[in-house]
Parts: C-alpha cells; structure tokens; sequence
C-alpha cells in the first residue's frame, strides 16, 4: 500500500502516519518527490484497507498495490486448481458441460431433459428447485419437492447435481442432493451465504454479481476459501450495462483475465447473460475459445412452456447441436468436450 | 403487457398466443399493423413476466406496459405514507436525520457519538453491530457486543436506533434493539432476508442495490409490503458507475422519482455514496432540497481511527456545521429539521 | 507515477526502467518491500502517460499519483475564475439561469420564449440551431436560419445567447452570433473542435460526455484551456448508467468535486439529464443547493408541438415556478438568482 | 411505435393524439384495456420519435416497436454485405486480420512492422497518423508525414491500410493514402465526420463508441448508409463498465447480435478492448468463434519504445503465435484466415 501526502503536508502530519502503520506490525518507506511525498507501507497489508488512511489529515490518497485477495490468488497457488465432481474433472483438459432447465417444474420436465442431455453429452444437470425472483408474485421454485426430482433424475441417469442455494439455513437441506452448491449473481456478496457454504463440505459454483468488479468476484470467493472450503468453481454470468438489447453484458475477457488472476476454474453461462436463445450456440463457442473450463447452459424440453427464462433456453435439439458445434472449437484450443 | 408479433406470423403462432393469454385467465386485443401484428393483454397481469411468451414461435417482442409493482405503487396509496419511528415519522413534513459512526466500535464510542449527534439535532441513531465488508479479513464488526452498546446508548439517549440485520436468521436478534432493521446495498435481493423482515413487525430502511435499477428497488419493496409490513423507508445511496472519483454516484433524481412513482418515504446516504468527507455537506443539501425525507450520515468523533470508513465520517464539529446549514435548506423548500 | 515492479523483476529490468525514466529528463526513488519494489517518478510527469511504462518487462502496475490536468486544476488557479458574459457573470455570487427551446423552431417560437423567460429572470438564452441527432432521419436544426433568428431575439431582448456548434469548420459562423459557444456532450472528445474553440475568443460551455469521467471532463477543459481560452464553463448533464427510468443519471456530486478539483464555472443542465419535465424543477433546486453555478434549462411555449424534445421541456408557467422556487433555495445557499 | 395513454386520459386528450398522429400521414388503432388505453401507430414511423408524443397530455408512455434503423438493418438487405478492400472482402468467409503499431512512429518502424504482419499473414495495415488523445500533452501522432509513411508501406508490400480520420476537413487528405477509413470510437457520433465519410468513395471502419448501445452504433452506420457509401465495416472495440482490470469490457455478445440486426461486415478489435497484450490471444479467438469477420489487432516491433498503447501491442513474435492459434479456431467455426 501507498500512501501519498499533500505536498504541504507538516511534519506532524506525516509522523502520525508512520506512528499508524507501525500499530499494523508493518514498516514504511518514505520518499520525497517534487510534487508529493509517497509513503510505501511494508509488511503484510492484506487486512489493512486503503480506506482506514485516507481520512488523517494531510493525506491525499491511498493506493494499493498488492491485491486484496490471496487464497484465491495465482500466486498462492501457481497450478491451476482442479474441482472433483463425481467422475468429472473441472479445471482440466475436459471442458464440462452443465445443462438442465432454470427451474424444475415437474418429474417429467426434469426427468426428459436430463436423459437427454445426458444423451447429448452433458455430464452435469442443472435446474432450480428455489427461484431468486425479481417479483414476489413470480413463480418461486418447487422448493424441497424440486430437490427431490432432482434426486430422482441424478439416481436415473447417473448425472451430477448443480443447484441453487439462496439462504445459509438451507445449506444441508441443499447439500443433501447438490453435488454442486450455487451461489446465485444476487447474493455473491450474501456473506452469511458465503460462510456456510464455505464450512460445508461441497463443491460451489459461485455465480459473479451483475454488479461486482472482478477484484470483488475474488474477494466473494475468499470468503469460501478462507471458510475452509477449497473446492470453489467461479462462473461469469454478464454484467449490467447500459446496453439493452441483451439482458446484460457477457464479459468474456474475464475468462482468461480470471486463469491469470487465479487458480481456480472458470465457468461461463450463455443463458442468463444473453436471456436470448438464439445468442447462446456463438457465444458458447467464444466461450470455450477464451478458455472456459466448462460452460451452464439452460435446456428446456418445450422453452415456450418453461415457468421462467423461456426466451433464452436452447429446446433439446439446439442443445444436440451446440453441443456439436463446440467440439470442434474445444478442440482447436486443444481441450476436449 | 402488450406482445409484438412478426408480420410474417402464422394464424397458428398467433393462436397460440391467444390460447395462452387465456390460460392466465387474461383477455386480449389484436391489431394487425403495416409492418407488425400487435396483442394487448388486458387483466390483471402483475403474475405474468414478459419473458413467458418471448420463446414463443412468431413473437418479435414483449413489451411491459403497467409497472410491475403493486402496494408499492402511488396508484395503490396516492396519499404519501408516513412511518412512525417512536416519536419521529418519516415522510411527513419534518426531515429526520440519522447520524452515527459506520461500525459500533467502543462502549466509549457509540455513546459519545450518541450524545453529541443529539445535542446537534439528530433524532436517529445509526450504528453497524453486523458489518458486510468486501474482505473476510477486514473487522466485521462487534455483532451481539455492538447490539447491547447501541442499547445503552439508546437508554441513554432517548434516541431510537437503526442497524444493519444481514442473514434472516439475525431477524429476532437485531430486532430486540433495533427501532429500524437496515436491509444493506448488498442484500436487496437477498430475498430470504426481505421475506424475514416482511414477517417482522418493525420499521424496515432498504437501501438501493448499488446495481440496482428503481424498479428492482421498489420490486425489492413489494417483497417486504407483500409479506406483511408496510413500513418500509427506501434509501437511495448511490449506484456504480464507470466514474471514479466517488465511491458511488449518487442517484439524487431519484427521489422526486421515486417521490412520484411511490408513497414510500425516501432517505439519502450521501457519506457511502461520495465516500469522502468533504462531499456530504454539499450533497445532503442537495438531497433535501430535491425532496429527501431523511438523511442517513456517518459520524465519528475521530474519524482518523475509525476501523471502517473513515475517510467518509464527518467529525463532531463537521456535523454540527451540517445541521446549521442544512436548515435553511430545508425552510426553503419547505421543510423542517 | 509510481512503477510498481514485480518482486522478482531483475536488476537488468529495473535499470531499464531507470535509464527510460531519465529520457523523459525525470528523477526517480527506488523502494525495496517485502512484497513489492517500487519506484516513484520526481520531476514534471504530465506528459508521461502510465501506459508507456506498463509493457516494460517485469513491470507489475503502473499508478498516477499527480493530476493528469494542470491549467484546469485548482492548484493552478486557487480562486474561482468568473466568466464574464456580456453583462453576466458566471462563477460569482449569482446563479445564472440560462432557458431556451432544445431548438430553434420559428421567429415566433423563439422571439415570445425569449421574452418570457426574460421576463421570469433569465439572463441567458439558449436554443439549438445546428442539432445532432441520433437518427439521420430526425430534424437536424434550421442551421444558419436559426442562428439568424437568435441574433434577433437578442436584439430585441438583450439576452445573451448560447447556441451548440457541432464541427471545427463552423465555429466563426456560430461564434458571430453566440455570447457562448456549447460543445454538446457527444462532441466532448472531438479534439478537432475544441482545439477550434480553444482559438477562438469566446467563452465556451463544455457540457460532460454521457460517458466521461470527471478527469476525462477535465482534460478536455485542458484541451480548450491549453489552446488560449481560458472562458471553460463546465457544464453537468448526466451520464450513461442502467438506469432506465430517466434518461441519463444527473451527477450532482460533480458540482462539489467540480469546485474541489477545478477553478472553473460549474453548471447543470436538469432538463437533458432527467428527460422529464416532472423532474425539472426539484433537481434544479439540488443543484443549486450543491453549489451550482448555473442552470441549462429547456422551455419552449408549446412543449407538446417540440420538433425535438419536448418531453423535457418547461412550459413558460412552469419556467416561471422553476425560478420562484429557485430563489429560496438560492439564499438559503447565500447566493442569488 | 405504441401509445400508452393513462387510463383517466380524457376523450380530448385521447383525440389530440389522433389528430397529431394523422399529422405524420399515419394511421391509428384505438385499444382499450382494463388498466390503460393502447394507440398502436401504423405506416412509415422510422422519423417519428417516440419524444415527440410523450410531452402531449394524458400520455403515460411511448413506447417503440419496430427498429430505427432501416439501410443496416438486416431486414434492408437479408444477405450479409460483402465489403471489398482491394484484393481482400470483408464480411465473406475469409477472416481478415488488420495489424499493425497503435501510431505511425517512425519510417523503419512502420515498414518493420508491415513486413512482418504479412508475413504473418495479415492482409490490411493499421497504423494511426492522426491521434486521438485524452491529453492535450500526449503525443497527438505524425500527421501529414505519418500518412506518407503509410503509403511508403503499402506501395512495398502491397497491403491495404486503414488509418483513422478524425475531423470532416481531413476526408479527403486521409483518403488519398487509406484503403479504408476509420471513424474512431470518440468520434462514432460526429455527425459532421460520418456525413462526411458518407460522402467520400471508400470504405469506413466506424468504430461502436465506448457508451454506445448497438443501436445507437447502428444509427451511426445508418448515418453514413444513408449518405450514400454503402461500405460501412462495424467494429466491437469494447464499451466502458465499472470493471477495472481492462481498459473497457469487451462485448462480444455484439458479434452474433449485429450479425442478427444487420448485414454489416462485423469486426473486433481485441487490444484496445483489453488493454493488456496478455489477454489479447485468447480474446481473438474468442470473437473468432462468436462470428466475427475480421480483427484489428496492434502490434509493434518493439512494445516498450511505444509512443502510445505499448502496453496492448504484441511483438512480432506474439503476433505469428496469434495467427498460428486462429487459424483452428476458424476452420472449427468453418471460416478461413
């Protein structure tokens, strides 16, 4: 961390700094420039925040240098981390394809598309069985009766579990039938959430926040780490803009921006950040391209009979064929699907 | 709700859509223009989200007409509401202001603030006991310790108290203190905790999303009012913008907007949205001068050793400078502090 | 500036860096952390930009510790300039009003809002004549006929004029008839035409890029201010977010940072910010009491026969309240309207 | 385009609108629903803004149903436009690559760098003479010399250029040596430039604006289509969000989408999005696998000696493994580089 002085800054003014760092157990470095006087903090500053500086007097401003974030970091572990779900690998050379419905209507919607997603070479099913809701007057998911056709349809086809989980309280309710816990765009920065499932001993899928930086993806993800929960799969979902033809702004650079940041896997989901059917085979394959470890995709048996998010999902057929289209693409950045 | 279809529709996509529209038990209104074929939906068509008939084959758009909010609405209450918080009300003719530090750090603390806040002219003490903080390894306040301290210092003082509750689990507790349950930024749809506080009988202040656009926030509302409790404050304290020199850009249109499209009382917080001392003054007279019913401000007696954001809390002297001029502020529109 | 290097950045790298920072004939001071080495950069850096150091090898992050804008900046002129407008004064004591149509339409349409607004208290008149326009296919002003029309108006009013100039090449046409020349947000980047304002001997109003940020704002005052016009009025207009309800979100917290950062005039524009005539008269009255030194406000007789904007413009009864209830507020901020 | 009148809307109200509706040679249908009254507008809408109605009385909203654009649009020509440059298309199956330094710096290193891309394969020369820049201290480009030195280029190695003009006045100077002209994104609404473009015989790269939406980037294309050039390139180069670690967010999601709305060639350019050269080969494939026809990538022999952007500019090296690890990336989406 830095800390830069107003140049008018008084003597008092600057001793007051080095007496606060010293409170810290760090040390300081202070030079004098034509323009400023920089004070470079030295130690481990990760649990100092810029923002405890700034308000002493003759400060200007504070800058960090060091990222906030460690657990989660490259430099703490320089090989790329590897999530165990069942039989299937995220974050090796396998690119992992999570498919299913947005929410589990019946035993027969869930049931039909996880056979058959199975068939087209999905190894995961996805499917909500509780609904973060814009409206309270939408349909708010099947609830515990959703988790048991989830359970039903992972004992028929052999297929692995990734749903969502909106409160800490329903963590081992979850848990029971997840074999991936999701932590939805909406509560990436619920740290009630967080903590619990970073105690519970399952894999996450920690969706990024509409509305967060990278830098707080990482730091939502240190929560879980840090909870003692190693197993974290990060997923970018799209951001707000001000765009409006698109539901928000798929950031597809994250993708290899995040390989470099952090050791963790990468996956992308089409379905949300586009919320258009016809979007989601491209982007999909710019997905793989930017170097996804795996990608969730929405796969509904009759989407214009789907209770929620019917415009963006891929009917079972389009799914045959993204899978198809991105084989090839795997391929040529020298993964497999 | 009105459906756009494409002018190359087919009598069987259009009759679909018809059958559909009656399902929900909806009646409606062809007309066949030039270059598309228009349906309105005439009923009541709150339940139904305009994402329900966008996979349908032959449909070019879905646009929403009526506001998707209900008890929120100016419609379902013209009259402004006023909220009653012991012997304050929110939304009549008098601004509240509610001041104290961001985090409850000390007995010693909480009380001085507690004590000079009110002999400035505050009438509400705000003080966080659970702290969101973007790291787990930042202080995340002094929870149960810092609830009993905000007691005191109600006892103390007479003043009534607001406090972040952030998991519904916390509900029961944080209530016992608290006057007014704040539902934080982070946890507007945190929708486990909006369900929780509408079953709890006690003033709720729900600050904006920092994404959030103002129909999610009074969507966020609807939760609380549809789960029982009607007092509900809404408090606008800035969104994310691409600008850097703020924290925060503080949305002040907000509040004649949401003043129009809502009988809810509407506060500001102009200490998290600026992040900098040197802002709130002049943006909390702007905020009651475009019609706030309350200002919600941090205050610290030394800033410089605040354990979080410090560099936004107004000291003792600062504040009482704030309720000087804010006065005539308000006497020019018509107002009172 | 600060170069940040990697920790195990080579002393062959680092004294790359050090020969490179001697070309620009700066200084530099070398400090070695535990986590970090970083060097600090002594001597005139404004026309060093961090992107030249960032592809240097072992290079972590470069950060700018100094202003990128000097003549704009209020180091370099600690008291507030005033910029003298014919009889007017911007960036005194009063707070000037400047009302007028989006476009010039008619004689009639601007000879009687003229009057009116004279009559209310306005000092300034505004009005398009060269008009840009997202679609081709809108009305683009009445050109050199409306400017004809204005210099009437200001003939029979004595109102000075302010009328937008979109190209370099028409900057002696329009600064003939205009007291002061508008650059619209979407030129605000056009370095063609504010090098042309900036040799011309007018007073400019610079109004923010919808997508700018302050310091962006500011380097294109500096553009203006480093080509021999130093009469810059910054000019607040909204700025693009995901908000959809208004049409851009008015940043009123750029009035205060505005005056913090620059010695420049600074003024707001409520009517292009909220696109809503409801809207108008509170969030005038904001930005007054955030220190404005003026308003940009569109009128037009008959809002509803606009060729351009009329769903943002005051009525002249309207106009006429807009300035009662301006005043007020305007003392209750010790200053005058 | 449809207008939501409010359900309270009087019958003169409802027949003022009527009436201004037949004004515009438009006709009209009357629905009437339980909560609004619905005026569905028919016949040629596209120089109707939805502004115009919205400040009439009784009017709630207006909303638009068909697209603003009409010569982009895909609907104009249902056929993908093919964009010849001499000896390359655009917009065929060929995927064209356009490399080349941020800005002409110097003779060698214009002619180093053209050499080498062709070798590497790329088919066009970027290279900028005139400059854009945030600072009015920055290096501002070569001018007049640097586009000699450009066409020194070209007439060695026989590659096309496209170079960016900045003002209407140096249409015709930039065109005598650029094969493609290009409209930066601080210009993308410079109406006085893109008509001026639309006047001039060759093709133009219009760059999407940083806060632009697609429709907005559409309506400038439609800006230059409707002046008569029809060989208008789109170019996706990354628009600004809140996100810090890259320069802008790159919106690939555009890529299908444009290829969707128009019949418009659709390009990227992968270094100015990211601003960092390590992120920008896996985001090259990435828009290679959404669709895209062609990339404009910066490369400089030697990075660090940059005048400008040196910090996302691949070296020669970097720039061949480019190419080499496209090329299975397009033959996976069937297009060849």
């Amino acid at each position: 961390m830095i800390i830069v002085m107003k140049l008018d800054a008084s003597k008092e003014e600057i001793s007051n700094i080095l007496k606060e760092v010293r409170k810290f157990g760090l040390k300081s470095n202070l030079s004098r420039g034509k323009e400023k006087i920089v004070i470079g903090l030295i130690g481990n500053v990760i649990a100092v925040s810029p923002g405890h500086f700034q308000p002493f007097s003759g400060v200007e401003n504070v800058l960090r240098v060091s990222k906030p974030f460690k657990l989660a970091s490259r430099e703490f572990s320089p090989e790329k981390s590897v999530v165990r779900v069942n039989r299937v690998s995220l974050g090796g050379n396998d690119i992992i394809v999570m498919a299913g419905p947005c929410a589990v209507e019946s035993r027969e919607q869930i049931l039909e598309t996880a056979l058959k997603v199975k068939e087209a070479g999905a190894t995961i099913l996805r499917g909500g069985a509780f609904k973060p809701r814009t409206s309270p007057y939408s349909f708010q998911g099947l609830k515990e009766k959703g988790l048991e056709m989830l359970a039903e349809a992972k004992e028929k086809t052999g297929l692995s579990i990734v749903t969502e989980v909106m409160a800490a309280e329903h963590v081992p309710l979850v848990g029971e039938v997840a074999d991936i816990l999701q932590v939805g765009t909406r509560n990436m920065q619920n740290y009630a959430l967080l903590e619990a499932v970073g105690k519970y001993n399952k894999p996450v899928l920690l969706k990024r926040g509409m509305m967060a930086t990278l830098e707080e993806f990482l730091m939502a993800a240190e929560y879980i780490l840090s909870n003692g929960n190693s197993k974290v799969i990060l997923c970018e979902r799209g951001i707000r803009t001000f765009e409006k033809y698109t539901r928000s702004t798929l950031d597809l650079t994250a993708v290899p921006l995040l390989n470099q940041l952090s050791h963790l896997p990468v996956c992308v989901d089409p379905s949300h950040a586009t919320g258009s059917r016809d979007l989601v085979i491209p982007v999909s394959k710019a997905a793989v391209a930017a170097g996804a470890d795996g990608i969730l995709v929405e796969v509904h048996p009759h989407p214009e009979e789907a209770l929620s998010d019917g415009a963006q999902s891929l009917n079972l057929d389009e799914f045959s064929c993204l899978m198809e289209e991105l084989r090839p693409v795997a391929e040529a950045v020298k993964r497999r699907i």
